[in-house]
């Protein structure tokens, strides 16, 4: 009888991020940060009752929230515009406008690690005095005393946990995204987690299970993170359970049940584990979408998820058994069911040395095709494409555009090993794996050869630019979002507490020198020939506006088709709704004008 | 252990409107009209859950919501930014953005009024060929067969009701706010509803119960509306039920317990009961909060009201049984409780000819109060000052101002003859009736003498211009917003709808040109001393931009302090969150100026 239109463009983007979120100690009240009303701001949920209302005003994406135990305060975290200069700011616990607790300078950063149990004691970690490793301080709210604790040095070094006494500190020092090692400090001796220190591994979430007992995830002599412990007394190392082909992603422990929560990844999904430390006793669980962006067990032994699947958008959970799961938020894409959108293949292809590469491929539904592919090269590196929701990936799906997505060497889920290709080696083995997925799109009559177009941000962007000068041959257009343009210039311009991690992660650019000229986009600039679309935050603090100044500038002077598009208040991604909306329909109407 | 700053100004506003909503048939789905995202758009819960999501993206009013009783498709009515100029749209029942169905020129105007039982067909009113009195028509959705079934003439004539077997309509009458009469049309005989169509009187909410008997409510031969019915075979007319004191203000059936729920108006106020058809029995029920926007009764007997009190924002409630309520919604001030807000006094002065007048009085608290008060002439005028949730209220208290807003003559709740008072009289009556109120704020101590502002909107707008023309000694300053400033101007630019109603309303330009001119804030400019602000929006259909323009225009020739305020995409109202707050804020500034 009555007849609509198929869902347009901006539909897809009328869902909102959801990107962190914390429950009070009674499980009364859930803070959750999205930009439901257009910016990020903090909402909550007086639970059981789950109508959201606004928190907190800030119109700025929080880094953290975090719960005074005893209900008198709640404590947040706020950059400006995405420039990740974040700081600590205090909220009255019904609610209103975030008041500076911790901050300084616009240029600082303070990251929020610890409350004590009491509430009373913040601790912290500052670029303040120590630009690249950070300081950790304490800060006592009653007289607003403040100490230093610990100065980094060598690597950027976060305190990662507090002991119930407050005498012993789990830290963390990070040379690489590879290569994290953690000690323990008490009074002022400091033990390794890990046997040897100078093997490269990572150790995360160190957990304080007692006084004397540590346990954390570390891939220390193993493809794939595990959990491990480290008893003080003994100063005993120990593995304590693996999950075979799974990598550790995040541990949660209920002190009251003495029971580990283990979140894991293998590829593109991730599955949870309970684990009795007393017993030993390992039970699957199950989760409610593919894959999981946050865990919180409360006190009770409840458990709460912020996650998301490929026609899911971030939504928050929530189960007292982890076989069950209640949906707490309901975050949907405006008039279009899951059943509407498209469920990526999961695939694989071999490259050029015969590596063997996993990759998601979006089929647009058949009714829809417009025979054209988008070639996306995920951001990271060391990230992977999963099955998460992404606006944009349905958006091109509705619109007719098939989506592919490698999950090239460097890549994570797929073992340690496989993550460390890319270092040192940014433009050559994952180009490669590009390229053979892109062949391999090709070869199996996914895509015809002047079908394909590509677009990627941050090392995705990195890519598209370098593929673009190097296989200028394969593309009808490309779409770089903040994309590093010149190895140079981005290992000088990241921010001072990345710079320790530089030298393992794309190489030293003395040393390196050919290689760096070999692998930047800006040594291709006579071969990128097709039109191209350059999208950047002004206050993108990772990858800087100058690095796609340079490229746009220096294209233009040749003549070549280049758009520039630049959003003044946002940093490296899209958290204000409307820029989102006007990059990606700038997109898309790029795309639709060049395929034809 | 950590101090809070008071909420500041724009806490208050970060509440919403909400200004109606509609419950599916099988009450799994509640669509409510919201800016909850700063912009209204639809937004709908798939009861028991409550978490909303975004259902239609317009970002204009929504001026009705109604289900598919067979769950195909929802309808609703939009203007563009306010300009009133309504047209009918339809959305796919799992929502997405709205398409035009009965749809014209951008100046005509389309009114929803009934959907048949089974879905498919829309019975509306239309200002395209009968601009003044409208016609009504039957849109059949399949086919989109359209036919004309009345034209109106005399006065604006709405469609009101339809029958069950859509053989009889109940039309009514709108001669003045005061005087609506109804008729009932079968085939093509009309019968009056009520003796003497000629007394005045109003009409409204008449419902068939069966086919041959409608309920309404009336104020025939009253000072208070009462139910009343209409047998249709034998043409009589029957007082049903009245409430000593009050008047209905709207009804709504439950067709399967035969059950009239009746809700009532006092003064400031509303009051609900409920009216057994067969046994006659009559019993009051609880509200949630003081005053109703909305009824809904579903099949099951379930009850919906959208509601509000002095310090409880817009919320839908829920209830079974009409005794005790579940909020659905959420709605509050950021980080301010109810028992941080200030609770009217309901007081009462006598006026200038001894006539007993209801105010409200919000007075500042002890620890906060500055010493001035607003006075507050409402709009309408045929309307009244009553126990709402305002965020102007709520911040200009909590910046220190106390504020009191009086229901001089013509306002309604206090019975047919006082409302009465205020037609052919704008300026006389209405205004003495605030110089007294005035007066009686000095006479108490309530306020000094040089401590006074003067704020309002519509026609608290064009008396705010006459009280500062005619008596400028008792203001500091005034805000006009909206106001009608020449009476002779306004009759002649209201929207063509409202001008059959205006000679009753205001009176005839011609025969009552001194009274005309006598009333009119333009003649008074001499006297108009006193710093102003005026605020407008550019597309208000009601008082049109030009009653503004003019007013500034003649003050700031005189070399008079006037500050002017135009919002481009408002019309009479501010339902855009930013505009809101811009328009406020500078409000706020402006006082806090003019305080000293």
């Amino acid at each position: 009888m009555m007849q609509f239109p198929k869902p347009t463009v901006e539909q897809f983007f009328r869902t909102y991020a959801i990107t962190n979120f914390a429950v009070s100690k009674d499980e009364k009240r859930l803070i959750f940060n999205a930009n439901l009303n257009g910016k990020m701001n903090l909402w909550a949920m007086d639970l059981p009752d789950t109508f959201p209302y606004l928190f907190a005003h800030q119109e700025q994406l929080s880094s953290f929230i975090q719960f005074d135990p005893n209900n008198r305060y709640v404590l947040s975290g706020f950059d400006q515009d995405g420039d990740e200069n974040q700081q600590i700011y205090a909220l009255p616990v019904e609610g209103g406008l975030p008041q500076p607790l911790i901050t300084g300078s616009s240029e600082d950063k303070f990251f929020f690690t610890h409350l004590s149990e009491d509430g009373k004691r913040v601790y912290y970690m500052t670029s303040d005095g120590n630009e690249s490793f950070l300081n950790t301080h304490v800060r006592n709210l009653e007289g607003q005393s403040d100490r230093l604790i610990h100065s980094g040095k060598d690597a950027l070094t976060n305190l990662a946990a507090v002991s119930n006494d407050e005498k012993k500190f789990a830290y963390l020092m990070s040379y690489a995204n590879t290569y994290v090692t953690g000690f323990v400090k008490v009074d002022d001796q400091e033990y390794n987690l890990t046997p040897d220190a100078k093997k490269v591994h990572i150790t995360f979430d160190p957990i304080f299970v007692d006084d004397s007992t540590i346990y954390f995830a570390t891939d220390y002599d193993s493809e794939y993170s595990y959990v491990a412990s480290f008893d003080i007394e003994t100063k005993q190392f120990s593995s304590v359970v693996s999950l075979e082909g799974e990598s550790v992603k995040t541990l949660e422990f209920d002190k009251h049940k003495q029971t580990l929560f283990i979140l894991t990844e293998k590829g593109v999904a991730d599955y949870l584990y309970k684990y009795d430390l007393a017993t030993g006793d390992l039970e699957e669980l199950s989760l409610p979408v593919d894959v999981i962006n946050q865990l919180n067990v409360t006190q009770s032994g409840s458990l709460f998820v912020l996650g998301i699947s490929a026609t899911i958008p971030h939504n928050i959970y929530q189960s007292t058994d982890g076989l069950s799961w209640k949906r707490l938020t309901n975050n949907t894409v405006l008039g279009v069911s899951g059943e509407e959108m498209v469920v990526p293949e999961v695939v694989s292809y071999e490259s050029f040395d015969g590596m063997e590469m996993e990759a998601l491929l979006f089929k647009a539904r058949p009714d829809n095709d417009n025979g054209h592919t988008i070639f996306w090269p995920h951001g990271g590196p060391q990230a992977a494409e999963r099955k998460v929701f992404r606006s944009l990936f349905q958006c091109f799906l509705n619109r007719g555009y098939s989506v592919f997505a490698p999950n090239f060497r460097g890549s994570t889920g797929y073992g340690s090993s496989f993550v460390k290709l890319v270092e040192q080696d940014w433009g050559e083995g994952p180009r490669l794996d590009c390229v053979a997925g892109i062949e391999w799109l090709f070869e199996n009559g996914i895509t015809d050869r002047d079908k394909l177009f590509l677009v990627g941000g941050s090392f995705g962007g990195y890519m598209t630019l370098l593929l673009h000068g190097r296989h200028p041959e394969y593309f009808k257009a490309c779409v770089d979002i903040f994309g590093p343009s010149d190895l140079f210039s981005f290992v000088s311009s990241v921010p001072d507490h990345w710079k320790p991690i530089m030298e393992r992660w794309i190489g030293d650019p003395e040393r390196d020198k050919e290689r760096f000229i070999r692998d930047s986009p800006v040594t291709y600039l006579d071969t990128m020939t097709k039109p191209m679309l350059v999208i950047q935050g002004a206050k993108d603090p990772r990858v800087v506006k100058a690095e796609s100044d340079q490229i746009v500038e220096k294209l233009q002077e040749k003549g070549r088709d280049v758009e520039y598009f630049v959003m003044e208040d946002e940093g490296h991604g899209f958290w204000k709704k409307e820029n989102e909306i006007n990059a990606y329909s700038r997109m898309l109407d790029f795309l639709d004008k060049h395929k034809g």
